[in-house]
């Protein structure tokens, strides 16, 4: 596709924009609804075209829709509560104390036109309807999609699907609509109507695309969720308690979509000095994992380079022998911490596909002072035991990434209120999530209206409150009083 | 300054920030009142410096001291209430729409230490410890402050104060501290430690900076506060019925202060065919005007650039001539509307000073399609008749400013919860706001905890609520339930 041709695409959609930016929740979430349900109801042809592109297997892949479904009904109810509007409300105040304050009511409106990178690795999760699509559209934006060349047939029908399923519930047209290829994506960046990025993809591709949204003449928030090793601690009192059921979660979790996974857990910190002591377990557990075809042959090619830098790191012995096969058997390395001191960088490197590395620490070594060789992550986990203090670690830690988790594996991303999926760089290049019904605030900002009759006021800040939403008023949030009656 | 010395303070602000990141928001909150009443109590002596070295009155600088004082506490009772936390808990639930979702909490934490450069315009509120300053620290980070070189010496003086106070409240030495001159300025852009910055300047040094900040090699958020032209849309309706009174708000708006306001209206779009028609009354209002010195030699010389720029823009004329000169008399220059058409960016123009552009439109004339020729604004202004449907002319004003004004002016930006002080580029460089209570969030991030045992979770997520704050739980808002009981 042309520069021209996305041109048009996103001139329709800033159009679609214009038409749908003053409609009602409760309309918009009409219009999403009669999406979740073309979804669900075409599941079975989109998983069959889905596992045909992507190799991913029918189950995983059933589920993941089910999620994207999921997904986008927890946003229709958010907006139709209109947590995403932040709705504020002072009144005037001549006893205010700065001096007397004029009536001044804040509420949150819809960027413009967003433009989504699909995800090779969650053909529905994180490509066409997936969270950064659901959560521009919920925040009343329009979306323009570069379709992923590792799913384009299901991109195209996917796309397809959304664009009848919003023409036949009334909304403008154009409103969600795509383009393919590089030139189109790029230009995407670059489009003056195009007011944010969303993109989930390598540590490479993102930053130079965060760098291009960053010099336009006017720059635009990138929402890039890039790079994670999802580094693993395991206490000694973990390891001496539990190490085989440890060692069971951690092969499960790396090779889960045969390591795949943004959230995979690349590093193993335990206190093994040893690399037999958990060799034979690891084969074991690993000898019984199927392995399948990658989502791509460039994924494959990264995947090997990234396992050859690695490999070839000072040090790092192999533990389990995998291969760079079309369908690779999974590989565990093992480097020593004192090691790694000399060469951070080691923990630096992601191996998106089946591989993780295991770092041995000595007796009595410091878990926290290893935690600050780590760069920013998606996820990191603590293998401890209830009683323990591991408050130095865990604060470490919690510098470094958005999601914490204990005693418990990283691959996996609920979608509720309080997920939070994205860390520091390069994890992602903003403290936003994309995951969960906070993603939809990326995608508005605040406007404020001062000294307005209430004639001239957006519906939800004028007094009578008819959205009947949650509104902070002279400081004191306030529940709507209709619904409170009506869900007694 | 040199870069190295900038950098022991930055290590020094770091240490403070570790030291005090994970106090209660009581205890943090006792500091910064500590710091609140400093200021209060040494207000002559500060007053006194700042007209010194300013030139701004003593009464406008005894207001704006105030106001940051007020700031201050209004942030303080807001982190006590724990409304920057956003505190969410989803507890384990086997039966979640996508599947069993395990335990999920989240609450916002500090980014660590920020740089903060104070601007000129505001040597209190925008300054050592204005709105970024204060909000920086509410949110449990540590400030590196960059004093503007125009108030130097009450720079000095005030970041003592401040730091003497917050020692003698118990806080870590290092949490506020300075650094001078353009070295070491550049020295907090770049630091790995820092990690936000917050920013009120010029839209050349601001573009700069955010540029250099989005190069590092991990890149944070720059929050500027750049340019801005205010305009202020006049319908025939309100002209008609109250011409005079427009007229006169207009004069002392945009010389209040001697125009070095960034809410300054620079534009006035108005039904004026022939410019005599509101000379005389100009002329009038104006001459009563006293003028004074501006802020500093550097900001005169750009004033009088920018000045001439505009006025040698074509079909610019002159309708109340004033100068240049060390205290200038206010200039108001006039363009019709039509001549802006063949070149809009003499919209683009900030005349930072006491001088401002009517644009004349002619009857009938659409004022939302001249309103498309505007870039990013902090506000924009409409004096209409309250029965007047001026709703398309107010969509195109929200696309472009962040705060939104009827028959009001611009210029007094009060401090509360609704307030939003930005606005699309090159208003400010992101979506967010320097003033109010929203300002806090810019320097958090959030967190997750996965499947944590309810021991090693931070305080503010724990079932108990012993910090007594507003948390959602499970999709919930929830008010603390003792806060509740003691407030009867």
């Amino acid at each position: 596709m042309t520069a021209d041709q996305a041109d048009s695409r996103i001139v329709a959609a800033h159009q679609a924009y214009e038409d749908a930016r003053d409609v009602e929740p409760r309309v918009r979430a009409r219009w999403l609804e009669e999406v979740a349900a073309a979804l669900e109801s075409h599941a079975d042809e989109l998983v069959s075209l889905g596992h045909e592109e992507t190799h991913l297997d029918e189950a995983r892949l059933r589920f993941e829709l089910r999620r994207s479904v999921f997904q986008l009904r927890l946003f229709i109810a958010e907006i139709v509560r209109g947590e995403h509007l932040d709705a504020t409300i002072d009144h005037a105040d001549p006893a205010w104390g700065m001096g007397p304050r004029p009536d001044i009511r804040r509420v949150n409106v819809p960027l413009g036109v967003v433009g989504v990178f699909g995800a090779s690795n969650f053909p529905f999760a994180f490509s066409v309807m997936g969270g950064d699509s659901a959560s521009a559209l919920a925040a009343g934006c329009a979306v323009v999609h570069k379709i992923h060349g590792g799913h384009l047939r299901l991109g195209i029908r996917t796309a397809d699907m959304v664009s009848a399923a919003l023409a036949k519930a009334g909304a403008p047209q154009g409103l969600f609509c795509t383009v393919v290829g590089r030139e189109a994506a790029e230009r995407l960046v670059d489009h003056p109507l195009v007011r944010a990025i969303g993109f989930t993809g390598s540590t490479a591709g993102g930053r130079a695309l965060f760098d291009r949204a960053s010099k336009r003449r006017v720059p635009i928030p990138f929402y890039g969720e890039l790079g994670s090793i999802n580094p693993v601690f395991v206490t000694q009192k973990a390891w001496d308690t539990r190490r085989e059921e440890i060692l069971t979660g951690y092969a499960a979790s790396f090779t889960m979509g045969m390591g795949q996974f943004c959230t995979k857990p690349g590093l193993l910190f335990a206190p093994v000095q040893d690399p037999g002591e958990v060799s034979d377990l690891l084969h074991r557990e690993l000898a019984s994992k199927q392995p399948s075809l990658l989502l791509s042959p460039a994924l494959r090619e990264g995947f090997g380079k990234a396992l050859n830098s690695v490999q070839s790191a000072s040090g790092v012995e192999v533990l389990v022998a995998g291969d760079e096969a079309e369908a690779p058997r999974p590989t565990v390395l093992f480097i020593a911490a004192q090691k790694v001191r000399e060469q951070p960088e080691v923990l630096e490197q992601e191996m998106f596909g089946p591989a993780t590395l295991v770092v041995g620490y000595n007796p009595g070594e410091d878990l926290a002072d290893l935690a600050r060789l780590l760069e920013g992550q998606l996820t990191a986990t603590v293998q401890a035991e209830p009683e323990e203090d591991v408050s130095a670690l865990l604060t470490e830690l919690r510098e470094r990434a958005g999601r914490l988790l204990w005693n418990a594996w990283p691959t996996g991303v609920t979608v509720t209120y309080a997920q939070h999926h994205g860390g520091p760089y390069p994890a992602t290049t903003a403290a936003t999530t994309s995951v969960g019904t906070a993603s939809i605030g990326r995608f508005m900002r605040p406007v404020a209206y001062d000294s307005f009759p209430a004639s001239q006021l957006p519906v939800p800040l004028r007094d009578p409150n008819a959205w009947r939403i949650r509104r902070r008023v002279d400081g004191v949030w306030k529940e709507p009083a209709v619904q409170r009656e009506d869900s007694k």
